[in-house]
């Protein structure tokens, strides 16, 4: 803890050097992404805390952090003992505390949201905000920006026609120019992926577009000659990573079609004269609506990852009988299944795989030398994902260790009517999806139970893991971002957790398709893997919820027997035949 | 038709001597009530348009009315042909019409809801808004405004009490001063009722509180000596109505709670440097959370409205058989029925009794003279209410007359299941309502079926039929202002409505109550009447649905039975007995 005291201390008389009175350290980074490269992580530097939500407030005799309930206990547990855990809520934030501080604050305009800075704006005097990225000085061992390799994907309709495409919408929305500063657009947009974030198979790049010009600004070193060739091909001009800001300074008086931007790029077009258009990026919705084809890919990566899922799962079972596994072995052993399988790339976020106690935290992260042994009677919980080169995945199963109770039945098979409440229910065309969640709740209500995360998000196609616009979230706002469209791919993931004894997530990704009833969608099922007959009591469900069990169940053995042989085959069988 | 031209022209006129060259006509009064006095009907002075949504825009050449689609139909019938129906829609209104034109726009602010003016000068120059009553000068034979007899109404806690509640929110809210405008509030503080408007027991008055004065502004001839003296002794001191404007032209940097106000009210009080604190008025959280003595007194008036309904249904069962009645007799019979009644006032909307295509209409109005007989196979959808003493009521059944098709019963089923859906789910205490909506209409999205307005509103006490601040619709605000709270009625009316065929909705009102679930609610049953077992197939219902069905009519019966006698007490056993 010592070294944190000494990077505050640090900090602040960087603070005194530059007139600071409060500095502002955000969880954040140019492109606002989710997962942050590593010379973004700040705020870890600066005092141990990991976690993906935080801001950090330091004044000349206060640090505080702020997070919010996911992340109280792990803060308590990393943070050192001079910074103070502040809780945010529905009422309290760091910005409101600002409102009550005087003086200069510090705080990094080229990562800080637009939409934050405009409600600071709102709060206190904006003239006391001051641009400035506070660690630049002192951190000396800071982390360099990452520029791996960039490669060509091109199992999608091509660049050319995805810019035709933009354009169009450009034009249809009166934007001369169009920013894009999100890199799984950007990677969408030019059918490029690459390795720079964790997880996320994207690059650091931005995109300028107008009428006739495609302006790409990337780290030119991570492109081979012949894509670089490819590119100018199909309409884009290549220019330095660095150059972005210098050339977007170069619009005068333009109408700028811009969507969830840093604050920098919002000063630098207003200065300017430009007229901002904050709007949803015509390519973030394109890219949410799969088309038919990109669907069918997406389905095989599925098979392969069921596959991969049906033999981890079938050994797993046998395992158990003989061996001692711990939490972190479950994760070697699916990922060297998963592994094996064509197209695999990578994971596509940390395996959770949460045994017991251990499965009530939503965002269990299990480390080794300190995970728990799968030992006794209890449910292993496990929410794992893959890169395919033709699919994103996210799958989340429970497993009984030893003898499952009544009550972990009971927590399953409710868990199991909640999802397939929602994986049933059909639902009008661009409804916003935030108003279907409490169709998947119901059933946990009725019996005074909830989960305090959303019930899904989107899934990209090899991208992000996490994708917008839609959420299957009573917490995220209604607004036309938030509607669903056909070829949405999102996850399905009601949860029950017991503090201190266990957890119940059951988890499918699911495509927005058409139903037999005009102007209404329904979900088919993209993930194939199969619940667990052991943990099912099938008198608890309604007549059409074994129907769509078990024709899921078929499905499931449809399309992965043929794949199957000898043990793994059987585990199947038994699994999946109607019960 | 002429004599609209003819006022059309007057009012031009008129624009012309005050050099305007816009005017808008507003369906509002400055209490901003659902129900106008006809004192503000200028719309249907006007253009004889009378829906109860509309904005008239008149330029000196044209002129068109801005409806929604509720009365599109309505409007093409009503409207001169010199008016253009104007569709309103997500993205089209009067307000980014007006956007489009040049000049004075002359608007009455003194009608004008001050969240409209701030919509105008976002889209605007504010300084071409010129506040005007167009049709002062003009409409010479326009209706007085009324001021009937104002009445005690005692059967709650004492406005003393309600004065110290209202006051105790405003300290903790910081208010200063709180002006209250809305006629329901003003009525329920004071433990007053009137009749200025239709269906509403309210009064006109505005009501201005501070920490310790309560100054009421109302027609002081319509109160008794001894009522003026009462709310004397209780803290109110009183003013002429037409003095509010003068009085809180006094306040000057004062902290002035206010929620739902005119622009002319707003402008008063910031022109005097006042703060305006817009919020959720602590009277409209506190008159919707009924206590358990006022749901038990409106238990009673159920009681009394179940009786009355039995004995008209089941006369109009008998009717059927040998009388040819029309959807008018409908009314007039139930209305009698009801009239006989201890404590009934009224009625608390005008009676909607739509027989087969009329009953697709959710808001038809039968007009004597051009309603439809009943006659042949077809269903009858009756909605209707009415104002008891201690409790206000709202119903909707259908009815077969003749022999009911197998669709019929089909829809009347699958609108019961979306009923029940709702009426039996529990919920997070506080959630906003409109998230649980989607609950009711699950059941009817499964066939590819919706309805085209909100599943539930709130309901007053001897109140307004229409209540807020909750509402269990999906086009509702999601914020802090709709979540539910125990102790909140509501209706819950889902339906199904077959252009040129017919119509079902089905509605109960409901209170929401703790249950046994920690922080969960659950909704209560208040209306007493069954369901057409006629209609309904059982083997579409899932055994819960079932369980809810018969545990309701045993309440019903259990509740209405011991007031009942021979065919009524039959007829009533026949309908509730489980089937």
């Amino acid at each position: 803890m010592e070294i944190y005291k000494k990077r505050l201390g640090l900090l602040r008389k960087n603070m005194r050097e530059n007139h600071l009175d409060v500095c502002v350290i955000l969880n954040s980074d140019p492109h606002l992404n989710e997962y942050l490269p590593e010379h973004y992580q700040a705020i870890k530097w600066l005092c141990g805390f990991d976690g993906s939500a935080g801001t950090l407030v330091v004044t000349h005799d206060y640090a505080g952090l702020w997070t919010d309930g996911r992340y109280f206990e792990q803060a308590l547990r990393q943070l050192p003992s001079d910074v103070v855990l502040e809780k945010q809520s529905a009422t309290q934030n760091y910005k409101r505390q600002l409102a009550n501080f005087s003086g200069k604050i510090g705080i990094d305009f080229a990562i800080l949201p637009f939409a934050a800075y405009k409600e600071l704006c709102a709060l206190l005097n904006p003239a006391s905000l001051v641009d400035c990225d506070c660690v630049g000085n002192i951190w000396k061992e800071r982390p360099r920006r990452v520029a791996n390799a960039i490669y060509a994907h091109n199992l999608d309709i091509s660049r050319a026609q995805k810019l035709r495409d933009v354009r169009a919408k450009m034009r249809q929305m009166g934007a001369e120019w169009h920013f894009v500063s999100s890199l799984d657009d950007i990677a969408w947009i030019t059918n490029l992926r690459g390795s720079d974030i964790l997880y996320n198979p994207v690059f650091s790049a931005f995109l300028l577009i107008s009428a006739n010009k495609a302006q790409l600004f990337l780290h030119r070193h991570s492109l081979s000659e012949s894509l670089q060739k490819e590119l100018r091909n199909d309409g884009f001009s290549l220019f330095p990573y660095k150059n972005a800001q210098k050339e977007l300074a170069k619009l005068k008086k333009r109408r700028v079609l811009v969507d969830r931007i840093t604050t920098r790029t919002a000063r630098i077009l207003q200065q300017n004269g430009n007229k901002l258009r904050e709007e949803l990026a015509p390519s973030t919705l394109q890219k949410a609506c799969k088309s038919e084809a990109v669907v069918a890919r997406i389905q095989d990566a599925m098979i392969r990852d069921g596959i991969a899922l049906c033999r981890f799962f079938a050994w797993l079972e046998g395992a158990l009988l003989g061996e001692i596994l711990d939490e972190c072995d479950i994760d070697t052993h699916l990922t060297a299944f998963r592994a094996e399988m064509e197209h695999y790339v990578g994971n596509s976020f940390a395996t959770i795989a949460g045994f017991g106690a251990n499965g009530a935290l939503p965002h269990y992260q299990a480390k080794r030398g300190a995970c728990a042994k799968l030992l006794g009677d209890n449910l292993l919980l496990l929410d794992s994902g893959a890169q395919y080169l033709d699919g994103t995945t996210d799958i989340t199963r429970v497993v009984p260790v030893g003898n499952p109770s009544e009550a972990q039945k009971r927590d399953y098979t409710l868990v199991l009517q909640a999802h397939i409440a929602i994986a049933q229910a059909r639902f009008p065309d661009k409804i916003a999806m935030p108003l279907l969640d409490s169709i998947a709740r119901a059933p946990l209500w009725q019996h005074g139970l909830d989960y305090a995360h959303g019930t899904g998000h989107g899934v990209g196609y090899f991208l992000n893991v996490h994708e917008g616009p839609q959420s299957l979230s009573l917490n995220a706002p209604i607004s036309p971002r938030t509607r669903v469209h056909a070829g949405m791919v999102t996850s399905i993931e009601p949860g029950i957790y017991r503090e201190g004894q266990w957890g119940v997530r059951l988890e499918n990704l699911v495509v927005a398709k058409a139903s037999a009833h005009a102007g209404f969608l329904e979900f088919v099922p993209l993930t194939l893997c199969p619940f667990e007959p052991r943990l099912i009591v099938r008198t608890m469900l309604t007549e059409a919820q074994k129907e769509w069990l078990d024709s899921y169940h078929a499905r499931v053995w449809e399309l992965l027997a043929p794949h199957l042989s000898g043990d793994v085959r059987e585990w199947l069988e038994r699994k999946t035949c109607p019960q």
